[in-house]
């Protein structure tokens, strides 16, 4: 070992168990984030013990009172954070006992830092899940943006990074729709489970005060007081069920990312992102690195790594409350700021972003991405069985490949060769804008159905 | 590198590469699992052709039936599965194409395999839902014929492995009534949002033939057509949201398993399992080791592990279809199989397992569990500040700890020396029985509570 | 819930708690694979139980001729496995016992199935080891014979995946060599690190019978025996470490998958992957998908999948073994499987590739790619700092880029335009030949450094 | 959506596109934990430019006095970090430049960002692998020590949480001394695999000016250049092995702190924590919550959340640097402090805590505990096979359990009745001193067998 690491270690637990048991068990580093929402829960928790005549109306002001100024205090940054009282509850309540004396010992009646610390958490978590939200219909936003500027753009639509057949721009975007949509929905339904009041379940048996859950439930926005007092403050599904969102919400975003590097490359040149989101090179002023997207490509990485991090903090914990649970937090503030900053990454990219509408139109129209259009012509117009077709296109494939050229290319009397019921009509199949034109079934490329899409999303996010 | 292994993959790849690719590729020995929902999906789309007029109502016929002889064969294992075929929708298509001939092959017009794997999967794994659903639905009630039993044995309420406060065994059940109840609401959310058709999405595009999309939708319970076809066959969201659900609903699990552990060592000894879920000792017959619950415990593992596996396969993935999306259903298929699995045999030992009342009881009436009962006193009673008579209850239990007896113990006098303002009555209060019979906050743990919340959950599982 | 679904869980658990009970316990269906490695580990301890005088010799005889049967019954076909008998060991010895009688019931004197168990797995995972190390040797072996074809071939070299340098094909090659060269060196730590018998461990307390622990560990050539009983059945390290070997080098795999799939596209067109690797489409003949590629590429889900679900697993056992354990097989058996199939897929698909080496050099001499090159120059050969030089070829990238030609385009006058020390020579280093020639820094891109390479690696792989 | 969390992120990202792109792109907030790395590293570059006549001495020591400055300006928090210049190496290279001038410029000659940051991110996990291992040493220590105090102590060793045989508290320490001595060898020889030093892999290609990679890497430590450009830039291996290895250390430590856990619940007693690792109640004095050990049994979550994150993050990257990569650090210096921390609060439990060692041999010697000595006894002294002398003693246990005693209390005629020949010198082996005193085979668990095992890591810790 070199001194150096011994140094730095021995430096910071040189005063020896102490310091290690205070590093290791003080939260307040991290928990001070919840400031707001632990003076939130205080307030109608004083409010509903008053009203519930267990404390004095006076009391509860000098309470009320006093929260605010702590919280004023927190808000304008002069608040002295101390990590011998540990954590953001004891700090705030040593605090208002400075401010107000003797009341402040009355406020943790009937309550006790277990029910407190899940009503806090929860209520961070409820305020993430609508900062979600917003980002997430401002995403939509921009992607309806870009597919209404290129409902009848024609691209090529991949499978295995092939062309298979030609799509629109439009739709293109309009599957990241479905993608963020579906998220949105996840996020909305984590959000009604979640929404339940912890507080009142005290410590984990409830208590014999005389409180009025609903009261405070109605309080902080809750719908409403969990059922059971162990549950209450054993359970973390809420953190849990954010993250599975966020963790699929962001592999999303890593699909679309992917394909924004893919895109930007000199070989594809499909989209043009904007200098704002991607960084150049002092020696090749012509190179655009697209480093937002990579970045966010790479976001699903810690987003889910919490998502595992918590799972296994949770796995096989005995009732109730136990202190490994202490480690929910940083790893659900960590991956909630990523992912924020992901979709508004993501959003301001979309919005920037110039799909190169030459370079799409020129690789959906090469590599006999009309194949399939002939086929179902044959099944269509000529009534052959759905295989014999496919058969019959390979064919004919093979032959403009020989002939190097592309499936239009070829004369009447080239098909005709292979098939001989094949008529002159079938060439107005076989143009990437007949053929996006003509897949009109719901939800297919057709730039009709783009439009249509279009404005049931702009009615649903409206 | 030992001959013995050498020769092994030597052997298994004798064949040389195309062995390998074989090997790798063909998906028949686990897809074939799909097999009803490809020959439902299958009927659902002929019978749409058929009805829009793009095959004949004869074609359609020779279809179904086939359809349903290939079926049975089947299901009575007399259909032989060729790996050359790759997989389970070839494996159909060419043993109904030997059965009915020439119309087989108009079975795939409008179709592609991969709008059809999409819904087979989706089928398949709705149908695990709803078995997941009965199965939680079946624990549940396993836990409130426990809660009914015990609504009002007392037991030790624990933070950190400690006795923290004296709770009912009926409310510590319901505490997991909670958790499952949440994952069944999860997996009905679930349901909901992935219950949309992919058929019709085509290859990728859609498609031109008149197709009724709202028709097979309907004949298969879909709720509606997925709304973009990039995305219906791109999209594996609702394998990843099944496997979320199931991962917290395992940790739950796990949870509960880790406590019947811990309950059933011979320290702890809270219950006994049934020996039909313990396996004992040769050697010393007294012996029940909890395999049931220690498996359980673990299945943790491979379920997570499974929605590890594909948000990793998932990862960066450009639309559409990948054929890296093949990975997708064993690792689905084995977290559903074994999270089944777990919840039949945490029901079986739900079911069989014996609370000792005397061990809870003794438990929740050592380590001056009616501490807080007595703080409270001194709140409501004496109008002391919380936080004072937490002080003064710390002075009492110490006198106890001191005279080694418990809180009940001490005299009036003892308890005066204290605090003065103490009276006779507050030996109300410290019995475990008037202890947890005092928490009567909503969700608290007072017998009386645990039997309301009983009788909620019977109506919402009715 | 459907019908269907019901009665299809209803009819695996048609027979109540004690079908649950054998599905959940019983290993039997996946600890069969170990039947060669309990057999050999009853045989090393069997013949050591002899020579310690502690069985007969001729119950030894009998015993090892009785296994010898068992291993042919098995390696046959003809043995049948009971699920009642639970596990290979109990199906192993209640078979020995039918046809040897009464010595079979000597065999367990001094054992215990925990360290049974243990040492089976143990030798089954370092047989793994081998059969990895030579399919990695394999591979590099492949890598390094496309190193040799084109050491002196030139390709764009990227980061953002984005053209930065030319480079040589060789050098990439061999990039992945060094990453495999790697992935040996780790796995061949870990088959030192756990090659250890866990025999006479017994239970878990070592046995008071006077065995030679060193002499079981000899004859199954493990290096020592493991130097503590409880450890030696409680540790599962050694599968753990396979599986995180196993992951990077999935990780290694997946990089180069993509590469791959990306160097196949139509844009690209890198390399040709051969028909044996690829799968066509009966309608688009000339369409060639890398399924090979995007199913290795997707390997890493399920190998680091196993990793995940062994680590959640084994958090938080007490010591010593849980039956929790058992769960530890079935990923392990996957992982290797899986990695082992893949590493066989890369190494044919390497064999067969055919890199396009007109696409590569002309992709390499696009983009301004020996702007360092020219900077460079200005250093060496001006004498200016490297910041100042940089700036100057930003600015005739910017020329080069406003005529609409490359570096090398440029006339003496342009170059001389924007810093008149710039002389004729500069020309020599702006080819990508040139540029990567230069490169013979260690470990540089040069082709005399690819060769220098090619020969170190040949000799650490012979 | 709350307004409150709308302005919060209104207020984030209020400078729109260009606040959103420094927020996702600049590292310095975490990476200037590089800095003493990075000087190091540029030191060593530039006296080996100076060294092969790239640079002049002059400049060369303009450098290496600049940079002393920077980093006592850094080590003593007066340096100002800026974001806007994004990393620690353009903020180094920045202010060196303010500092000295023009020769800051020729630094970067032959060198590039990316094997710059390369070399910093290795040297800081060498420095880490240093830092870990001397607290393995230091945790081993004190288990020998606990191990030394109660080599001969007797206790219940466990399977299932049930008690199997007796064993020996030293024997149960020196358990955790072989998984944490595996530990250090897997960190061992994860340093030695990554001590390469990439400085001259420059931008991905290698330089063409005449550097000495050798003369680099020794001033730095390193045991070699890396042999490949391309790869020395897009591996991050080492932080991934570094990863792994925490990821299983971290495990064995919620195994060790799952048993403290419970071996201080008040059910077990085994040990008993100093005050210094637990919290009290201030209502429960007498109450003692593990903190500690259930935060460090926590631990495995964000250690192998971090794992799963890089790797997640690597999956599928093609060559070279991709911006992905730099989510490489946040990580592991997340896995790095949170693995130091746990390290030494186990440390600092295992040299306060307490074994109660009446409790754990009370508990050793109830449950039958030598019934497997018995067993053994038949077959050695009696000569019965094995499995019928399992069959008997069940018989005798049985006996003892009707009798409501244990083994030892039976008597000699008790014996006789299920088998007629047993001797009374049975006795001796049925007490559990005996028995562990018994179990001398290599790693058992006798008393002289712990204390040769004591010497044996003594000496190899030494």
């Amino acid at each position: 070992m070199t001194k150096t690491s011994n140094q730095m270690w021995g430096g910071r637990f040189a005063a020896g168990p102490d310091a290690i048991m205070e590093a290791i068990n003080a939260s307040i580093d991290f928990d001070k984030r919840l400031a707001r929402q632990d003076i939130d829960g205080s307030r109608a928790h004083a409010a509903m013990l008053a009203a519930c005549g267990i404390i004095s109306d006076s009391d509860a002001d000098a309470i009320r009172k006093g929260l605010l100024t702590v919280l004023s205090e927190i808000e304008t940054g002069k608040f002295e954070f101390s990590k011998a009282l540990e954590d953001i509850h004891m700090n705030v309540e040593a605090r208002l006992k400075e401010i107000i004396g003797e009341p402040a010992g009355r406020l943790h009646t009937g309550r006790s830092r277990n029910d407190q610390v899940a009503a806090d958490f929860r209520l961070w978590v409820r305020d993430q899940i609508d900062a979600v939200d917003a980002a997430l219909v401002a995403l939509c936003r921009a992607l309806l943006a870009q597919a209404e500027s290129g409902a009848d753009w024609v691209m090529p639509g991949f499978t295995h990074l092939q062309t298979a057949q030609p799509v629109t721009w439009g739709h293109h975007m309009l599957a990241y729709v479905e993608m963020f949509g579906r998220d949105l929905s996840r996020f909305r339904d984590a959000r009604e489970r979640m929404n339940e009041s912890p507080l009142g379940a005290a410590a984990l048996a409830g208590t014999s005060f005389p409180i009025d859950r609903n009261m405070t439930a109605d309080a902080l926005g809750f719908d409403r007081p969990a059922a059971n007092s162990l549950d209450a403050v054993s359970d973390r599904d809420f953190a849990l069920e954010f993250l599975s969102c966020a963790s699929i919400c962001a592999m999303h975003l890593s699909r679309m990312a992917e394909e924004l590097v893919i895109w930007s490359s000199a070989q594809f040149r499909f989209v043009t992102l904007s200098d704002r989101f991607s960084t150049g090179s002092s020696i090749m002023p012509q190179k655009k690195n697209p480093d937002a997207a990579e970045l966010i490509r790479a976001k699903i990485g810690r987003i889910f790594g919490a998502n595992v991090a918590l799972m296994m903090v949770m796995k096989g914990l005995p009732l109730t409350y136990s202190k490994d649970m202490q480690e929910d937090k940083e790893q659900t503030f960590d991956a909630a700021d990523n992912l924020m900053l992901a979709l508004a990454a993501m959003e301001g990219m979309v919005k920037d972003m110039q799909a190169n509408r030459e370079s799409l139109e020129a690789a959906a129209s090469s590599g006999f991405s009309t194949a399939t259009d002939l086929a179902d012509w044959l099944v269509r117009e000529l009534g052959l069985p759905f295989r014999d077709a496919h058969h019959i296109t390979g064919s004919l494939v093979a032959l403009a490949e020989e002939k190097n050229c592309d499936l239009p290319d070829l004369t009447l009397e080239d098909m005709q060769s292979v098939h001989d019921g094949i008529r002159q009509d079938v060439f107005d199949v076989l143009g990437v804008h007949n053929s996006v034109a003509s897949r009109t079934s719901y939800g297919g490329t057709a730039p009709a159905q783009v439009r249509e899409q279009i404005v049931r999303w702009k009615g649903i996010l409206a």
